[in-house]
Formats: structure tokens, sequence, C-alpha cells
């Protein structure tokens, strides 16, 4: 392999840490940042050693936040009765544009995956039990990804919400909007059929 | 949209200036160098400012390189008398790894693309100049991309060796190896036919 520096090549490997990128993507950025874009890269560096160095977790909800509380933890005008547990922040992000719900939010950072050693602590199942024990929720509701890890999740943590009389409630699975029947996966189009609605 | 503070936003907008990052892949990033790769994140920050701090170009040839002159420059067993001239480094690369080619490079950083502002000067095209002028070089090898602008750069550069009676030589065009004659394009289907080589 043709050397270019090793200053260069730690930047090329430095890269990889990135989701989707690989070792040809990783020259690619290396190259168009040292040739192209340095601009963009010290402020690439800049913004990546300030967020790594101020944002933390909030306290309450575990999204990521640079306050102790985040935006939406600390905001009154929210319905404090309602709780929406998700794996990851960018669902919370996803359910604010989609949604007008306006209650508290929960970030498990993850699901239950024991071969990985993922466990109830790691997705701070305990501080949820310290929440519910407050007795402020009425209503928990589940927005765990749809996946065998996800559903598992949601199952462990309804049956935790039930024993402390927490009526629960998960996103309701059915057929996409805009999909065409004919292309709809058979579990799913099964779950919709035997959960059709009257209208 | 939902806000999750500026030291984050401010991050997912300089991961945009990656080639290739759009906003969904920005945030996806950043959610995941901020919730399960800090470490990574932290190496990838601090080689991101070394890189830019001391990677230079060479002084000869132009390539990134961390020394005033790089690697190849440098290598006293190196064929001096041949030059070949690459638009980007990852030419360089690619060269070197698929040939057995020994001699100099010259990187011109880009094509010629008057629309965008990038004449002769922006190419090295006056150093690359200089280089003739020291009639070390006997024999120049253009490996610019076969794109309009490519070769109306290449064509740009042999001229400017003709004039210094240097013998110019360009990468042959053709069918690519492992291709099926189908599914080749017709304008390089007529440039190998026309250029066929008697066996």
């Amino acid at each position: 392999m043709a050397s270019l520096g090793p200053k260069i090549e730690h930047l090329i490997e430095a890269l990889r840490c990135l989701p989707g990128v690989g070792p040809k993507s990783a020259q690619r950025m290396t190259f168009h940042l040292l040739e192209r874009n340095r601009d963009g890269g010290e402020r690439l560096a800049l913004a990546l050693s300030e967020a790594l160095q101020h944002v933390k977790h909030c306290h309450r909800c575990r999204i990521l936040s640079e306050t102790d509380l985040c935006l939406r933890c600390s905001d009154d005008q929210r319905r404090k009765d309602q709780l929406c547990i998700v794996e990851m922040p960018s669902d919370v992000l996803a359910i604010e544009q989609a949604t007008h719900y306006k209650g508290q939010y929960f970030v498990l950072s993850g699901h239950l995956s024991p071969l990985d050693g993922i466990g109830p602590d790691a997705l701070g199942i305990p501080q949820l039990i310290d929440l519910f024990d407050q007795k402020t929720i009425q209503e928990v509701i589940l927005a765990t990804n749809p996946t065998v890890e996800g559903e598992a999740t949601a199952h462990f943590i309804s049956q935790l919400a039930q024993q402390r009389n927490i009526p629960v409630s998960q996103l309701a699975h059915g057929i996409p909007l805009g999909g065409e029947l004919e292309y709809v996966d058979s579990g799913t189009l099964s779950h919709a059929f035997s959960g059709r609605e009257s209208i």
C-alpha cells in the first residue's frame, strides 16, 4: 500500500468510526477535507470536541443534552402524566416532528440484548422504575422499534408498569400510509388484518 | 424542528462538510458518536486537528505530505526522467497499487474548469513548466480522468510538453477488463475499435 504519511493515515482510520464509512469513503473524506475544505475540517474538529466535552445525558429522560435537564424535561408547559419510552434520541425527534405529543420521554439508548451484555441496568430501567414509583405518570406509551429485541424490551417494561397499575399503550402496527398492499410483508399484513378497525 | 441544543446541532451541521453526508446521515453520525463511540469521536477530533495542522503539499509534486518533499519525491531509488500527471492524490495511490511505475508524479488537484474559476495557476501549471524546463524529464505520462475536463487539461499540458520537445503519452482507453461488450458505452467501444491492437 502506497503510504501518505502517518497523520493522513490516522485521519483515514479515525473517520472509519463513523457509521456507514468504509476504507474507500474514509480516504475520499480525508482528501476532500485536506484538499478542498480545510475550513470545514477545522469547524468539524472544533464542533466535535465541544460536543464531546459538553453534551451529557438529561438526568431525567436520558436524552443527549447540554444541561442537566433537557429542554423538554424542564418545559413546564408539557404534560407530566404521560411518558413515551423510545430506544434512541432520534426517535424523540421523529415523534416530536410527526405528532402533537406534549408529554415526557424516556430514552433507553438501546434495547435488551443479553448476548451483547445489554441488560436492564444499561437501559436505565432502575431509573425508569423510580419514575413509575413517583406516581405522577398515568400513561406509558411504548414506542420501541418493531423488531424482536424492541418488542421484548417493550414487553419487559409493560410488565413493570402494569405491576404498578399504570396503563400501557403501544404504537399501532399496520400498513404504512402510501404503501401498496402487494409489497407489504406478510407479518405486517397479518397483523393489520387481525387488528382491523371498524369505520 | 425539535431542538437538541446548539452544540449538538453545530456538530450535525459540521459533519455535512464531509462528501456524501446529508442531514439524515449527519444526525445519525452525531448520535452514534455521542451515544456509542465517544472514544472514537475523541480520536477523530484529534486526528483531524493534527492532520489539518501538519499536512501540507509536497513542494515538488503537490501531493498531500507532512514533509516539504513527499516520500516519493525524496526517494532516490525512483526514476527522475518520467513524470506522471494526475488530477488527485487518490490517483497516485491507485497507480502505485496497480502498476510497477517507479517515476515521479505531479498532482494537479483538479482539472481546468474556467466556469468555476479554475485556471492553469490553480493547477500548478507554472510549477509544472519549471519542472519541464529543468530538462530532467524525458517522458510525460498523462493520467487525467477520461472526462471532457480531464481530456481538455491533458491536451493543454501535452501542448506545453511538446513545445519543449518532451514526449507525451496518455493512459490507453478501451474496454475495461472483465466487462461485457454489450454493456460498454458506445464512446468507449468506438474508441476501442478504432484503436485496435494487432496480436
